[in-house]
């Protein structure tokens, strides 16, 4: 350790995620990067193998802040959690007011609100910074989205800016918000790669028992796809998955791997959040549903003798078909993001954060899970229209979809009829009948409603709120608005 | 006031519920109420409204608390929320160990676990019940589910057993389990109640829109189902609903309903606990997401003018399709409760409550709004068989299913050729392919899984947790399971 500060940024925590993203940092030019793990350790090993990022290591916290050039930025790298209250415990005993720590880690974002909004009180910012990438991400370029205090961003920014991923000459990173609207689009923007895994799936399926072919003939259409619309990470990987053989048996590896589909939290809280905030995300529901479906053993053994439908259904036109599918992907995946973007507007009202949605789409371009082409096409609709109200009403993104819905049809007939289950297809498109309908029968519910609960109503024709007698002599009355 | 303790039973809150509920007490044999409300205006209103009573009321919780024999009993019957709790501070005040607090609101059930826990370190017992049935049900006859300790039971049961509803000689109430148990179930019920109310609504609307008939002559569809497998509280009242005129237009009150649903939440409690739980319980989340779609006008009338399908659907045979939405009905709730069974099953097990399924499905055959024949058929199944993996999978209900399921495809492949909005229907259609298939795409998720987050996977052929070396050379390594 020299006398002198050296460092400019510093990481805690040198599991995978967070050594990659040291690598990363260090490789970029004008940084120099303080190491810390709680096991001096892993600290060393980190050392050893890779001697050429100058890592400048500490064996305390104390050390570790000597060693980071004022305004102090340390960025937190463990698991979720308890593991983070710890770290920064520690991290406010040594910093200074105007320091900044930042967690990078998959916090929930109530967790990151209620953080920052204690370590504010010390002076020091703090920043819930969502990382999308993955360990290769965290090494060569994640999509990276901050939160935390305008104050922060200052020293921050230039530095994340430096390793984040980069789509088209622009860096993956942006300040998103205020305190936890950084983790709160990272948590959306795990909601909807579950729903975009869960339509790759049902696509697959699809294709597969319709036609018959074998994983590595899917990957050709994957990959095929790949090179059009759909475009994106989880397509491309999706066939390196299909084409992929298990050394032991000889079958495709996808045969031999166990169907139960495993979650980590985010999906679910995407779902929970979306309830709060009254914002339909029905995709991403079905999408996490599916999941636990999956990893329900005992109830699909026993259900495995449920009979399905008594009659074969073929497919005629195997290339018709198989495009009908790729454009019902294609419209489904469109809804998946209308939602999504529908539940980043709702929190950020409730929240008061001033997110930029075409910016959200631009840091999803490259480095992260969902990384898409298809995210130029949302930034130029919010950029077009910043007050659109759903994503799916975009000009871009209404061809689309009509040109699409057709096939979408053809193909969740195809899925009931053959007994495949589309539970994300079919509710996406359950969910676009039912936001254009003129009518739905939301009209009868509130008349069961006001009929059990005298929860009231409100009429098509006037102002007010009303209720009928229905056990007097059903004469309409005003009433107080109970809903 | 007399010096003696007269009541063996209080209600505080005198709102409607909770003067209904005081007046079914009084008018019970045995029972002497004590009543007290914040304001003693609305206390002397229920005085003089309801002289037959005999209520014994309290102008402070002193009062209150020494009108009442011991062990003390009360009934709060506020809103749910702030106010509880201020009720419950002023009750431990004045009861004693051994008393009994019981809140009869809609709490959510982990607020009850926690005020169960803190009352019960003063000694005193605190039931958490739900009560179903709204106020008519408060006044003749509630569905009760009742939390709490053993102790409180012994002094509870007779009380709550002569107000409850009556099902086949029984009353609707029982020991439902420990703490939190009563609400948990109370918010089962009313998460079933909206996909209920959906599906219902979902059957109207492919019947007013298949056939041209009218609201009053649906009615009578709807009048004719409920002599049948759907007899239910529910079938009944939207028939009523459907029947009603509006007397200032002379049109279907139904057509002049603003098509707004509202909530009060317990649907969105029901699927984010469940997302805890792991348990899909996707027709519930379809259904409040159904009504949460139904409320944003701005995007409703911006996606009015989205196409639907180009080529018109008709109707050939009008009985045989309505035939076939009342099987597809019947399929699609007996998953719903299927689901929703699975979460009592999976909440029990994560509380350590002993909840008997049989005896929550008796307590709902009366008083509470999914009241209907149908749950006598649940009753069965699990006397039957108490470790039911789950419900669908029934001897009855397999046949049920069996028997529906080719109609059930039928409407939903209607629905979806003529562009009709059927979310729960779908839904659970979607579930049922689901859980019998013998593979689901979840392997390919889990291959996407191993992919981009090396979250490993298990393997069909041996035990272990296994990752493919995606970036380097494709083997296959054993793993530590990070699922």
């Amino acid at each position: 350790m020299s006398d002198s500060p050296q460092a400019n940024i510093g990481v805690v925590g040198m599991a995978v995620m967070g050594s990659n993203l040291a690598r990363n940092l260090a490789s970029r030019e004008g940084n120099t990067v303080a190491i810390f793990n709680r096991s001096y350790e892993k600290t060393q090993t980190v050392l050893d193998e890779h001697p050429e990022a100058g890592f400048v290591p500490a064996s305390n916290y104390e050390e570790f802040a000597a060693s980071l050039q004022k305004p102090r930025a340390a960025i937190i790298m463990v698991q979720a959690g308890r593991g983070t209250d710890a770290v920064i415990d520690e991290l406010v005993k040594v910093f200074e007011p105007g320091d900044i720590i930042v967690d990078g880690g998959n916090a929930l974002f109530t967790d990151t609100i209620r953080r920052e909004k204690a370590v504010r009180e010390t002076g020091i910012n703090f920043v819930g910074a969502g990382i999308s990438g993955g360990e290769e991400g965290a090494l060569n370029g994640p999509s990276i989205m901050p939160g935390g205090s305008d104050e922060s961003w200052v020293t921050l920014g230039p530095i994340l800016e430096s390793i984040a991923a980069v789509a088209e000459g622009e860096p993956c990173v942006t300040h998103v918000g205020h305190d936890g609207a950084g983790h709160f689009v990272k948590m959306i923007h795990n909601g909807i790669e579950y729903v975009d895994m869960q339509l790759i799936g049902e696509a697959y399926d699809l294709i597969r028992r319709g036609t018959g072919k074998s994983p590595a003939e899917i990957a050709d259409i994957f990959a095929e796809w790949n090179t059009g619309e759909l475009e994106s990470y989880l397509i491309e990987i999706t066939a390196e998955v299909l084409r992929q053989n298990d050394a032991e048996t000889g079958k495709p590896l996808v045969d031999v791997i166990l169907d139960a589909a495993g979650a980590k939290g985010t999906g679910a809280w995407t779902v929970q959040t979306a309830l709060d905030l009254g914002i339909p995300v029905s995709g991403i529901a079905e999408a996490v549903f599916a999941r636990s479906l999956s990893s329900k053993p005992a109830q699909r053994a026993g259900a495995s003798s449920l009979p399905g439908p008594s009659t074969t259904v073929s497919v005629d036109d195997e290339a018709a078909f198989i495009e009908d599918v790729r454009r019902a992907l294609y419209a489904s995946k469109i809804i998946a993001y209308s939602q999504g973007f529908d539940a980043i507007v709702a929190g950020a009202e409730q929240y008061g954060w001033d997110i930029k949605k075409g910016d959200i789409a631009k840091i999803w371009r490259a480095g992260c899970i969902i990384r898409a082409q298809f995210l130029n096409r949302i930034s130029d609709a919010y950029e077009e229209d910043s007050s659109l109200v759903a994503l799916v009403l975009a000009p871009y993104f209404r061809d689309a979809v009509e040109g699409a819905q057709e096939a979408w049809r053809r193909v969740v007939v195809h899925a009931v009829q053959a007994g495949i289950p589309t539970p994300a297809f079919s509710s996406s498109l359950a969910y676009y009948d039912g936001i254009r309908a003129d009518r739905l029968p939301a009209a009868l519910i509130q008349g069961q409603r006001d009929f059990f609960g005298a929860h009231t109503y409100k009429r098509i024709d006037k102002d007010g709120t009303f209720h009928t007698l229905w056990s007097g002599d059903r004469s309409e009355i005003s009433a107080v608005d109970t809903h």
